[in-house]
């Protein structure tokens, strides 16, 4: 199954099902781009099995869902008293008290919102297939905006200055263009380009970075203007470019390939009205009967012929017997429960390394950034602790909005994750203002922040497998294969144990894995 | 008034009318981007003047809407029986015929529609300041997805194949930034690149361009994969890249800069429900009692002390005069009044040559390009006729949509003018079964396109001004600058008078030129 697996993802392990008799082979028609296919585990488990999921996030909810439809009785048991994890929306009610630290209560305005863990969702991801499948309506999240600042420190005259993303590629795409022109006009790369090939390059790179009829660049209109074009004979008063060695000695385009990423490329999607509405669609369709939530999971044990897992709600101990286990919780966490895991199994997962990262969202009662800086969504970047300012994507052109004034992870996370919330606030608007100007401190009505590696039941934003620095996925570890395989009748899932660590794909797409091992198990027994 | 207009744009030549008593001054903000002032012609016209505004599209709706805010009595005559214009927003129920052509209704299902006229607006017009002022929601435009096709042809292996955009500016930029990267390690660009240079160069060419550690672009994650990556061992399937010299002579990045365009790049947005929803709000504002729909205009003429104008409405012969009048019809058109304009004013008319430019929307019953090519909003482009297809950025994830199956202009647009509808249908499937798969003709509930040049009351798509190339401004002609100034009581506005042709900022800000203008007359007279 792992194989099958391997080459062809998700959707034909699904659909190899159908060599077992559990589930109908779908005709799936020649495809270059092979998406992933949509929930479809059709095939009833012979006999009533009995399934209990740990955790009520992405990979816990997406299982129960899935294993639903075989026709398994399955019970979640989440401990926090809503669905989805760390997809988590920040709206007014929302209260949280950090581990170690005072108790936030949001008030945004109605129907304003940040998400404080998930907030974007690539096109090719299952996790809109999903969206799709469960009626949850979805709209663009702005992941590039040519409006948006770069600021960094340098050695160069543009240190500390503000600079839009448009001014910024303009003179990078310009003289890197002149200088290639340049240096295949010189006959320096005659070895690698024929004749054909230089004067294809040379038009390109005339169109590319604005270039003179002599391969110059001496500025662009892309840049922007001072003064906007109108009517008559107001042509605009166009910008100057910053001269070429400041360019690129300052490294203005040191965020340009964020946006060439396989998974950060526009378009973004995100749910209308926060991440978590796909959580909640999920519990509804699982059914709220199911999900035992405020339920803290103490123990969880192999024992003949089924998992006992006790935990407590509402103060009180309970307890569950299930034929199988499908653990969700993060590997950070798990071997603080009472359990018989095999020694091998507790040292794989305390390779799992919880990452540290967080944010803030800043309620202002002015949308500046739409009516003086002209951003409509996206992000603005700098060398500063905060490291970007996110601006929202919905409520465009009415009168109040959530800014994200920080969104931070790993070392720079530091700078924030052990201050008091009033203490992260002040340092990330000082840090704003001095990018966006003094209109970032005025008009804020509230805010509200979040450290992951202190927030109760995650401990972490995400995980990094030791040994395999922070990747996303790529480079399996042996503790990674480890459990990756069931024990006894508990299965791990999650984003962790996947090739898309901290995206909402990488859970669903291991629970769909854990799903289609179980079910197969079952099938055979 | 027009040298302040010139420095400052439209917010400095609106609020200097404090200089005249009329309109208070606004504290203006020290701002670095400058962006348009919002509507605020708020002093009052000394004793009631009356102006005759020809035309209900941007320009005309525009000043009508100013004028009413300074008291004046003003009379808008809109031939079509809908506000707008060139701002034409197709949906179910749509009705038009084309000059010598048949009459097509649309049937698109409720909600649905496509903008044949303008149908993106960048963040700095002032086009979004009437949104906000208007209450006109709007929401972002797919102009750039990385998901998209491009589809040309060449002399190469790629010839005629679709490549995604996202592995097209893979492989551009890696070979673009091996070879400066190889050109600069040589030493060939030594006399303009200083040793620091030179190393910071190469530390942005490897990120831009995703080099291998001695500087060589092997292919990237960032080009896709064709198997997504999963959980557990599922890596993905990454793709190969083009061999180098197929990829510069393909000229696969020819469309690149498209987004990098000051009016192009994003965020674009455009109005929830159709680009024709800020029409129908000025029409509100305006009030329906001062607009007459249905209304020809046949002759228009300066006599002492006024303009007297005739037209046709429902049968009848009609007249009216006042003592301004604001023509924003356009200048292909105006000559064919009945008209004692001068002899150089109607040369100067004639200078307009109206474009060709045209639309195709595609109702499918089934949002393929979602499920299964994985876009979700912006454009495909080739070299074939119908140049661009345009995905539809709203409805995500519903069930239909309507996709744009051609935007075409120019000679290129010429293929398709002088068809049927049926005709061009036939061609635009056609070619673009040859980019998207088979898929692209079937699921097809209906149809809808339009010509500008054979639309009537525009008979053009916008302006290009003789001896101005298709410049959509910035290159002011004679005729031009002669037309910038009133005859009499006649002044003329649109965006062909603006450094914004074709675009609603350059119809709104010439109209404001043209009320800022009349407004002083008026309170100088």
């Amino acid at each position: 199954m792992r194989g099958l697996g391997m080459t062809g993802g998700v959707g034909l392990a699904y659909g190899a099902m159908s060599t077992i008799g559990l589930a109908p082979a779908a005709a799936t028609p020649p495809n270059r781009f092979q998406p992933p296919a949509m929930g479809d585990l059709i095939g009833k488990a012979p006999g009533k099995q009995s399934v209990v999921v740990l955790g009520g996030g992405p990979a816990g909810l997406c299982a129960a869902y899935e294993l639903r439809k075989g026709g398994y009785d399955v019970t979640v048991l989440e401990a926090r008293t809503r669905p989805g994890g760390r997809v988590y929306s920040v709206r007014g009610g929302t209260t949280e008290t950090e581990i170690g630290g005072d108790t936030q209560t949001c008030t945004f305005a109605g129907g304003h919102y940040y998400n404080l863990g998930a907030t974007r969702i690539p096109q090719s991801h299952i996790t809109l297939d999903y969206c799709h499948e469960l009626g949850v309506e979805v709209q663009p999240f702005g992941n590039q905006n040519a409006n948006t600042l770069v600021h960094y420190s340098s050695d160069t005259a543009i240190s500390g200055q503000s600079v839009q993303y448009r001014a910024a590629k303009a003179d990078t795409y310009g003289y890197m263009s002149e200088l290639l022109h340049k240096a295949a006009s010189r006959g320096a790369l005659d070895d690698v380009l024929s004749p054909d090939d230089k004067e294809a390059l040379s038009e390109f790179l005339s169109d590319f970075g604005d270039l003179s009829s002599d391969g110059r660049y001496l500025g662009s209109t892309r840049r922007g203007y001072s003064g906007e074009p109108g009517a008559g004979l107001n042509f605009g008063t166009e910008t100057e470019p910053f001269p070429m060695s400041d360019v690129i000695r300052s490294g203005l385009g040191r965020n340009f390939s964020f946006e060439f990423g396989y998974d950060q490329a526009t378009t973004m999607m995100t749910p209308v009205g926060g991440m978590d509405r796909i959580y909640y669609a999920l519990r509804d369709k699982i059914g709220t009967d199911r999900i035992h939530f405020g339920a803290e999971v103490t123990s969880m044990k192999n024992v003949p012929d089924g998992v006992a897992v006790t935990y407590t709600q509402d103060g009180a101990r309970k307890s569950i017997t299930a034929d199988y286990c499908i653990c969700t919780v993060p590997p950070n966490l798990v071997g603080r429960f009472d359990n018989n895991l095999p020694a091998e199994v507790l040292k794989a997962l305390s390779a799992a390394v919880p990452a540290s990262a967080g944010k803030l969202g800043i309620e202002y009662t002015r949308r500046w950034w739409e009516t003086e800086d002209r951003i409509y969504g996206g992000a603005s970047n700098t060398d500063k602790d905060i490291t970007q300012i996110m601006f929202p994507y919905d409520h465009y052109g009415s009168d109040r909005g959530v800014v994200v004034g920080y969104y931070t992870s790993g070392r720079r996370h530091l700078a924030f994750e052990s201050l008091t919330h009033k203490q992260r606030l002040d340092k990330a608007v000082a840090e704003g203002m001095s990018i966006h100007g003094e209109k970032y401190g005025r008009d804020i009505a509230s805010s509200f922040s979040g450290s992951w590696r202190r927030m109760k039941y995650s401990e972490g934003a995400w995980t990094n497998w030791k040994g395999a620095g922070d990747s996303h996925g790529g480079a399996a570890t042996p503790e990674y294969e480890l459990l990756l395989e069931p024990v006894d009748r508990i299965y791990f899932a999650g984003d962790h144990l996947s090739n898309a660590i901290a995206w909402q794909h990488g859970a669903f797409t291991s629970a769909r894995d854990v799903v289609t091992a179980l079910h197969q198990r079952v099938a055979a027994a």
